[in-house]
């Protein structure tokens, strides 16, 4: 079972996300990503796609033309969880 | 310059479209796939990609695990236009 990270985990958590934002209302992680044209913003989508299938922890996500919001929370925690910091830190990790 | 639909062409075309939704707010249209699993909804997006891409007209979409929801309509015509009905037409087709 996973577990909600409780308020001091998850400030440590955010302190190393500087560019998620909570979403306070769901308990989650969200990020918005922007990309020359769709092409690239799909290409991306494949990555994370991959990613999230890999760790059996999948995101929500939309995308318009060349942007792709990204929201993570853990509904089996009931909220935000390390499964959610690993996923973002991952995803980081495709467009750094 | 692609025109928006009148009326009566809208109508018309909805006719043809018996499983997507009207948005009368958006003057798009929308239609939700549910599918077994997050890897065939991903395969799904992947050719809407595709086909969104090779007619140079993109989609407004959501995915979460099996579920995603598709909304067209056509910035340049200020609504839906017949570039919607055909790229539905087309993804009605994958999922046929």
């Amino acid at each position: 079972m996973v577990e909600q990270l409780s308020e001091a985990e998850r400030a440590e958590a955010l302190d190393g996300l500087s560019d998620w934002d909570y979403d306070e209302a769901r308990d989650a992680i969200t990020r918005a990503f922007v990309f020359a044209d769709f092409s690239e913003a799909f290409a991306f989508m494949t990555r994370v796609a991959l990613l999230a299938e890999k760790a059996d922890h999948h995101p929500e996500w939309s995308n318009v033309y060349n942007r792709v919001e990204i929201l993570l929370t853990t509904h089996d925690a009931g909220g935000l969880s390390g499964r959610d910091i690993e996923m973002a830190d991952a995803i980081d990790g495709l467009v750094e």
